[in-house]
C-alpha cells in the first residue's frame, strides 16, 4: 500500500516538475494515462490516481473524452465542460455535429432542416447567376454596416404582413439566425444573468447560452405556448433578464402560440421587465400565421430574429434582427466590432431568391409535401409504438414519445451504429425530463430503412 | 435660487414617477432636454440639472450624443460607452462606419481596403458562375462544422509556404478575419483579463476588445515590430493573457517584423505564458515574406488568422483560424453554438477564385500598382508637409506625421465636411499619443481633390 502511494507521488512530482520546466505549457494536454504509465513504468491505476489528485489540486483539469490538460492562467472556454454533464448523445453540440457532418449514406431523421433536394436550389442558382452579372461593388465590396438595404426593405414589408410594424432602419442583417441571437445576448446579458427557455426548446439555445455563462431556467411547453403559471412562477423566483422562444412553429414540439397565451405572457413580461427574443425562422412554413409576440408588443420588449437557412439555402448565410429604434445602432456597432462589415453577396443572393416569382410556389410545394410526410411519418412511427405529443399544424417536426420504458439516448446510440442519426429528447430539455422523447424531422424520415433500424433498436 | 431648486426637484419627481409607472421602461430613452423643458414648462438649464442629478443617482444614464436612458436591471453593452471617452473622429467605430457607409462621391483615403476596381472582380464573377453550376449541396446545404475541406487543404499548403506546418485538420473557417479573432477571444479571455496590442494598431482591435470587457495595454511599435524592452516590461507589469498583432505588414505603420524581434518576442512570451494571435490578412501583399510568429513557434502559443477580404472580395465573407490540435474542436463547438454551421457558398467561391490561374497575376498587378501609388502618395503628401513615419516595403498604408502643431482629429473633422474621410492617428493608439498622425491608404489616395481639401484644411 505504501509503495502504491509512493508511486502515485512519483507521477505527481514528475508532472509538477514538467509544468515548472514549461515542458508542459498551460493549456496543453499532458500524456494519456496509458502513455504515462508506460513511460514511468507504473500501473495504469497508479497514473489514474495521480492524475485525479492533480485535478483535485487544480494543477491539471480533465476534459471528458479528451484527456488531461495543464491548468492555465484561466482555462479556455470549452463548451462541453460548461453546464450540466450530459450523456454524449444528448449533448446539444454532439447532435449538431452529427447532423452537420457530411452525410454519406447516413439517414438523419434527427437533423433540423430540409434535405438539399427540398430547398430552393433553382432560385439560388438563378440568384447566383444574376449576382455574377451585377455591378462590381456587389461582388467585391463590404456591405453597409446595417446590411444590404433592399433586403432590409423587403423584410420590413414582410414583417408588416405579420402585424409587425418595423421600418427598414430598425432591421439589421446578421450572418445567420444563431448569430442574430448571439449578438442580442452579447448586447443584453452579463455572465450570471438568468435566461428563460421553453422546456423543451431548440437544443442549440442551450449550447449558445453556455457560451454566455448565464443561468438557464426552463418553462414547461404546452400545445399553445409556455405554461403561463409556470412562466409567472419562474419570473418571480429567478428574475430572468431574457426569454428566448419560437412563437410560430415551436421547435421541437410543433406547438403554436395562442393569442391568449401571448397576451398573458406579455403582461407578465412587462411587469417583470423581461426582454424577449422571438426566433421566427419557421415563418414561411406556416399555413395560417400564429400570433407573433413582436406584433402584440410593438417591439418594445420583444426582439424578432429570423433567417433563410430553413427555406432558401443554408449555404448562403444571412439572418436579421428587428428591434427598437434606440437599440439598433448599438447592435450595429457590436456587429462591426466582432465581425466587421458583413458582406453584400449573401444578402443580395437571398434578396434575389426570395423576391423572385418562384419562391412563393416553392414554399407552397414544401408546405404541401411536409403535410403529406407528416401524416406518413406519424403513421409509420405509431406502428412502432412511437406517438406524437401533438399533430402540428405545420413545420418539419414531430415530437414523439417512445414506448414505455424506452430511453431515447440509448436508442440514439444503437441507431447511430446502424447509420441513423436521431435527436433524443433530453438534448432539448433543461430539466432533463424528456428522456423518452425523440424529435423527428418528417422531411428526413421517408426512407424505410429508418423504421427497420428503429424497430430493431426498440426490440434490442 | 430656492425656486430653481424646486423646479429641478419637480422634473426629477416626474421622471421617477414615469419610471415607476413603466411609462419609461428600463433601457428606454427619456425625452430630450428641450422636449422635457417644453412639456414641463421649465427652463432648459433646469432640465439639464435635473437629468444630471438623475444620472448621479443611477436612475438614468447618459450616452454621448444620444440622450438619456432609463437604467435597467443591467445596461445593454453599448460599445461607444466602453473604454476611454474619445473624440468622435478618433472613435474606432465611428471610423469604421465612415468607411463602410455607401461611398457616393466621398473620397476615402482613411478607408482600410482597396477600391472595388482593384479587387479580384473577374475571379469572383467566374467563381459565382461555377458555383451556380455546382451540385445541390454546395448551393443550399450547411457546411461541415469546421468548414469546406478543399479550402482548408488549400490553406494548409499555402501556410506551408510561410514555414507554418499545419494540417487541414487544425484549420477552421470563420465568417471573417474579425470573426476569427472574436472566437479566439471568446475561447481564451475572461472579462478583466489583459490583452497587449501594438501602439499604434488596427483600430478595430480596440472596438473588438471593448466587447470582451478586457484591459488593453499598448506596446510602442518600431519599424521591426514591437519595442522589445517595452514588451518585456508590459509582460512583467500586467501579466497579459494574449497579444494581438500583424507580423507581415503591420497596420497602420507598414512595419515588418524582423527575425531578431520575432525570436526575442517569442522567448518573452514563453517565459510569461503569453498567447499570441497573428493576424495575417495582408500576406498576399508582400513582395518578400516577413518572418511569421506562427512559423517560429510551430503554433504552440501562436494562433494564426486570416481572411480574403483585402485581396479577393470583402463581399464574400470568409476567414480562418490555424491553431493547436487540442484547441480546434473546442473552437468548432464555439462556432456551432454562436453562428451554427457556417455556409459552403462563401468558402467555395473563395476556393474557386484563389486557386484559379488569374489570382496570382491579379495580386502581382495589385502589388505593382500599390508600389507606384505608394511613391506618388508619399510625394504628394510631402508637398503638404505630411511625412511618412516609414516607407513600407509593401501593403496599402502610409502612416504619416502631420506638420508640427496640427491635430489629426480636428483635420479629419474639417476634411469630412469637404467629403474626404481620413483615419486620424489616435483611433489606432491605446496611449492616445498619435494625435498628429494620419493613416493613408495609397490605393484610395489618387484623386487630386484629396490634396486640395487637405491643403485647405491644413491652412484653416
Amino acid at each position: 500500500m505504501k509503495e502504491h502511494s509512493t508511486r502515485i507521488r512519483k507521477v505527481m512530482t514528475e508532472v509538477h516538475a514538467r509544468i515548472a520546466a514549461r515542458t508542459y505549457l498551460p493549456g496543453a494536454r499532458i500524456p494519456s494515462v496509458r502513455a504515462m504509465a508506460q513511460s514511468m513504468q507504473v500501473s495504469v491505476s497508479t497514473v489514474v490516481e495521480a492524475y485525479e489528485r492533480l485535478v483535485a489540486e487544480g494543477v491539471v483539469h480533465a476534459r471528458r473524452g479528451a484527456g488531461f490538460y495543464v491548468a492555465g492562467v484561466a482555462a479556455p472556454l470549452v463548451l462541453t465542460e460548461v453546464g450540466p454533464k450530459l450523456e454524449h448523445e444528448v449533448d446539444p453540440l454532439w447532435i449538431s455535429r452529427q447532423a452537420l457532418e457530411p452525410a454519406g449514406a447516413t439517414l438523419k431523421p434527427g437533423c433540423g432542416w430540409l434535405p438539399a433536394q427540398w430547398m430552393f436550389e433553382a432560385g439560388v442558382r438563378k440568384a447566383l447567376r444574376a449576382t455574377a452579372r451585377s455591378q462590381a461593388e456587389q461582388v467585391v465590396e463590404y456591405a453597409s454596416p446595417q446590411g444590404h438595404p433592399p433586403l432590409r426593405h423587403f423584410l420590413s414589408r414582410r414583417l408588416a404582413g405579420f402585424g409587425i410594424d418595423v421600418p427598414a432602419e430598425q432591421i439589421m442583417l446578421t450572418e445567420s439566425g444563431t448569430h442574430a441571437i448571439d449578438l442580442i445576448c452579447r448586447f443584453l446579458l452579463q455572465p450570471g444573468d438568468t435566461v428563460l427557455l421553453d422546456d423543451p426548446c431548440y437544443f442549440n439555445f442551450h449550447a449558445l447560452l453556455r457560451a454566455h455563462s448565464v443561468n438557464v431556467v426552463g418553462v414547461r411547453q404546452t400545445p399553445t405556448g409556455p405554461d403561463i403559471e409556470a412562466f409567472g412562477a419562474a419570473l418571480a423566483a429567478h428574475s430572468p433578464r431574457l426569454y428566448i422562444t419560437n412563437s410560430g412553429i415551436h421547435n421541437p414540439t410543433g406547438a403554436s402560440l395562442s393569442p391568449g397565451t401571448a397576451h398573458r405572457l406579455l403582461k407578465l413580461a412587462e411587469a417583470a421587465s423581461l426582454l424577449i427574443v422571438e426566433d421566427d425562422v419557421f415563418a414561411d412554413f406556416e399555413h395560417t400565421p400564429a400570433p407573433r409576440l413582436a406584433a402584440f408588443d410593438g417591439l418594445a420588449r420583444v426582439i424578432q430574429i429570423g433567417s433563410f437557412s430553413k427555406t432558401v439555402s443554408a449555404s448562403v448565410r444571412c439572418g436579421y434582427i428587428a428591434t427598437r429604434h434606440d437599440w439598433i445602432q448599438s447592435l450595429v456597432d457590436l456587429k462591426i466590432a466582432t465581425t466587421f462589415g458583413g458582406g453584400r453577396l449573401a444578402a443580395d443572393i437571398i434578396h434575389h431568391a426570395i423576391t423572385g416569382s418562384g419562391y412563393r410556389r416553392h414554399m407552397e410545394n414544401v408546405r404541401m409535401r411536409l403535410a403529406i410526410e407528416r401524416d406518413r411519418t406519424a403513421e409509420k412511427l405509431k406502428a412502432l409504438g412511437i406517438v406524437p405529443w401533438l399533430m402540428p399544424q405545420a413545420g418539419l417536426y414531430l415530437w414523439c414519445r417512445l414506448p414505455q420504458g424506452k430511453d431515447a439516448a440509448a436508442l440514439a446510440k444503437v441507431c447511430l451504429d446502424d447509420g441513423v442519426v436521431l435527436a433524443p429528447g433530453n438534448a432539448f430539455s433543461q430539466s432533463q425530463t424528456a428522456g423518452d422523447y425523440v424529435r423527428f424531422n418528417v422531411a428526413q424520415s421517408a426512407d424505410a430503412r429508418i423504421y427497420e433500424v428503429l424497430a430493431r433498436a426498440l426490440n434490442a
